[in-house]
């Protein structure tokens, strides 16, 4: 059993440590986007890595349990413990210092509080590109991106987060410090912890900074809109632009109609790529190298689509603006999504030859289930769909809270046995941990018991997120 | 203390399987390519995942140790393990077989036996490329590739083995199975256990099947050799090259006229690059989309190089064969080192930026130990060195036998003042355990330990390989 954070629990920390590490408006650090979860507890905001292991050391000695903190953006309840043992927050937020960049090496150091847009500044200012690209980059920091192993949109080309990153500072649960800022491509002198503890979601240790990998950067870049018949089509289009341009697809994203709707409908600006609107399209992005033309190589790419009979219309952007405005609608999804308001959002991913099929059992099932709306949008060349379901045009939310665990469970029912992840790039936080334990291969979670209980024995790393809290049993 | 393995203690496990599992001739499996090892035990090739699970809990439960074994490539005497105690070799030579492949998703799956040649076969049999390639490439075999994350000429474009792999099936040291073949690009449900897998060396578990991620073929290859005035002039010349032509250098190797004097000494047939050949020269390799031009993209680099005086000379392969005959000398200059016969041999790494100082620092030191002769060359793209050092002409390796730690550890040592690796691709093994304690940071190798322990409390998987023997103490 853990220790509640309290100011008597802490009261020996907080007189070591300066004054204002603590801080008193702490109700922001206890909201969550999607407004499913209500955390509790205190919150430090320390200004350097020794400052967070002393936090932690006490904390470890105390049995207080942690919850790692960054921009607030995940969107499982990672970040936000509720429950009657209040934790004390880690914030990065002080910690935002880009510590050293090395151009010809295309490496850059950060520290875990900073925000991914500085980040990408700090990489443009050194004539490369951080390759890491989501909705919530202006608030979204380094230390969390890496703790959730985020996607977002260049994930066809560059990987996720984990992709971009070369090596860890990281906080151990007992206070002690990995220092593994490596700056090296090749290193194989033992266990691949850097990347466990990505994607761990601050249960095996707390990232306070990050040697990440540069990319150059595209010689020109260009974007297209593209109409197609269905995901199948969707689908050999994307194999066809692959066979053609190679690496230089950066980014292949599927759009629904509905998600057109839900932004007229909530009022959301946006200039309509097609006078018809068709059901189905592909936003396509492109980064190429010197002597190639992105408007040619996308040209090119729609007649031998169409000849093909993939597209069935088709949009190149002509200019940034033109492409801004396409990327607009992609990225403003999410924000009508939010407005008119899912009865249950899921972020899966399928084995890319089986997208078409799940679409169309998926959305059968769903049928009989209730008249509901779907927004199906996402990430098509990694296979990762946001799935979202939505009351029936008029209807509430509220009216539908009864058939949510019927929903939600159909989708992901579907998605397991078609060999897909029930959570492709939000991670488990603790809207998933039931999820997780149900469609977990029994020998993963008898590892992943294994090594939680090895690294973190008290179990005071963000108590009951990814895996059941152990200290309850 | 662990059981060995004999015929005596492992009669029941020979009863109950198909008569012809066992090896009668184990000499090969006990040989390694360097000669520094000799192994010893009983050697098991079982023909399926269920055989190796119940070969495995038949040890575990006797407590007998194990070595997985691939293609015995391995340089760090990982695959052979000596000591009074022999185990169980379990070899993966009868699971050669793809299991299935899927074109259109880019992944095909493999056992653990399959040779890395016959994958490469399979994919470019699917319109597809499995980027892994080096040296050893025709008996190497994916499972020992993997545990070893193996890297190769590739690695700066498509990464070492780890970023080829979605999933793994993986028999656990108690002998339960991990069906973890995934064919997802994105999947954060949980730990990254198959990160951990890979580059473990067999020492939390036996790798039987992988599920690999192919690449599109690059529509047009080109190579050139092209000579530097220095190690500093050819890193340069790899950021020039990259600001060109982005992700389309597949290869940067850097070599040294010492190898290819050994060459031409140990009687090697090559076609020499230069007729007055350079001190140094990069092999640089380029794969492009369709629309660019390889040759003209390589003499457009080699003028901007010129002018910059990046490069005193150069030959761009005007043909398939040219650009065989380039990596024919690369590829060659291992066998042309065991030729000659090293005195000790390094695979390290370095933050690029210290590459050329590296060099420098290294040969001014080794010259005050003794007359040695140095044959460094190696990935530069990566910062990888394969840093050599030899007898001088005439004299044998033995007359340096007493020189070889004080060798190892300057150039070691300085390795790791400049923030660099001691292993950068072969791994730790048998032959890098001290090294690892010696230059590992603290808590890394805590968590090492810790992760062995929770994941094979019995020590039974390849004992005394990465970490040392814990079942001794």
């Amino acid at each position: 059993m853990l220790t509640p954070a309290t100011p008597a629990t802490l009261s020996d920390l907080r007189a070591a440590l300066a004054d204002d590490t603590f801080r008193d408006d702490t109700a922001p650090y206890f909201r969550e986007p999607r407004g499913r979860y209500a955390g509790t507890g205190i919150v430090a905001a320390p200004r350097d890595t020794a400052t967070v292991a002393r936090i932690v050391a006490f904390c470890h000695d105390r049995r207080i349990g942690i919850v790692p903190y960054g921009g607030g953006t995940g969107l499982v309840g990672g970040q936000v413990m509720g429950g009657d043992v209040p934790p004390l927050v880690v914030s990065l937020e002080r910690m935002t210092a880009i510590r050293a960049v090395y151009p010809a090496e295309s490496v850059l150091i950060a520290e875990g509080g900073a925000i991914l847009t500085d980040v990408q500044a700090a990489a443009e200012g050194a004539g490369r590109m951080f390759a890491l690209s989501l909705a919530s980059q202006g608030s979204a920091r380094i230390g969390g991106l890496l703790s959730t192993n985020a996607g977002g949109v260049n994930v066809l080309r560059y990987g996720n987060a984990r992709a971009q990153c070369l090596g860890l500072e990281v906080v151990r649960p007992d206070g002690s410090i990995w220092h593994g800022l490596s700056r090296l491509r090749k290193d194989n002198t033992g266990y691949d912890l850097r990347d466990l503890m990505i994607g761990a979601e601050g249960t095996l240790g707390l990232i306070t900074a990050a040697s990440l990998r540069l990319v150059p950067r595209p010689a020109a870049v260009g974007a297209a809109m593209l109409a197609v018949p269905s995901p199948r089509a969707a689908l050999d289009l994307l194999g066809l632009a692959q066979d053609r341009l190679g690496d230089g697809i950066s980014a292949f994203e599927l759009m629904h109609r509905q998600g057109l709707d839900f932004l007229r409908e909530a009022g959301l600006a946006f200039r309509a790529p097609f006078a018809d609107q068709p059901a189905w399209m592909v936003l396509i992005d492109v980064g190429l190298t010197a002597g190639q033309s992105p408007d040619a190589a996308l040209e090119d790419l729609f007649a031998a689509a169409s000849d093909a009979g993939l597209v069935t219309d088709g949009v190149i952007a002509r200019s940034g603006p033109d492409r801004d405005a396409m990327w607009h609608i992609r990225e403003t999804i999410p924000e009508g999504n939010r407005r008119i308001g899912s009865i249950v959002s899921h972020d899966i991913a399928l084995p890319l030859g089986q997208v078409p099929d799940f679409i169309a059992q998926a959305g059968a099932r769903l049928s009989r289930i209730g008249d509901v709306r779907i927004n199906c949008f996402g990430h098509l060349g990694d296979g990762n769909l946001h799935y979202n379901v939505f009351p029936a045009q008029g209807q509430s939310r509220d009216a539908y809270a009864h058939l949510r665990g019927a929903i939600k469970d159909c989708v992901h029912d579907l998605t397991h046995a078609m060999g897909g992840s029930v959570s492709a790039e939000h991670g488990i936080g603790r809207a998933k941990v039931g999820d997780l334990v149900r469609y977990g291969d029994p020998a993963k979670l008898a590892m992943m018991r294994a090594i939680k209980t090895a690294l973190d024995p008290r179990g005071i790393m963000n108590p009951g997120a990814v895996l059941p809290d152990l200290t309850d049993h």
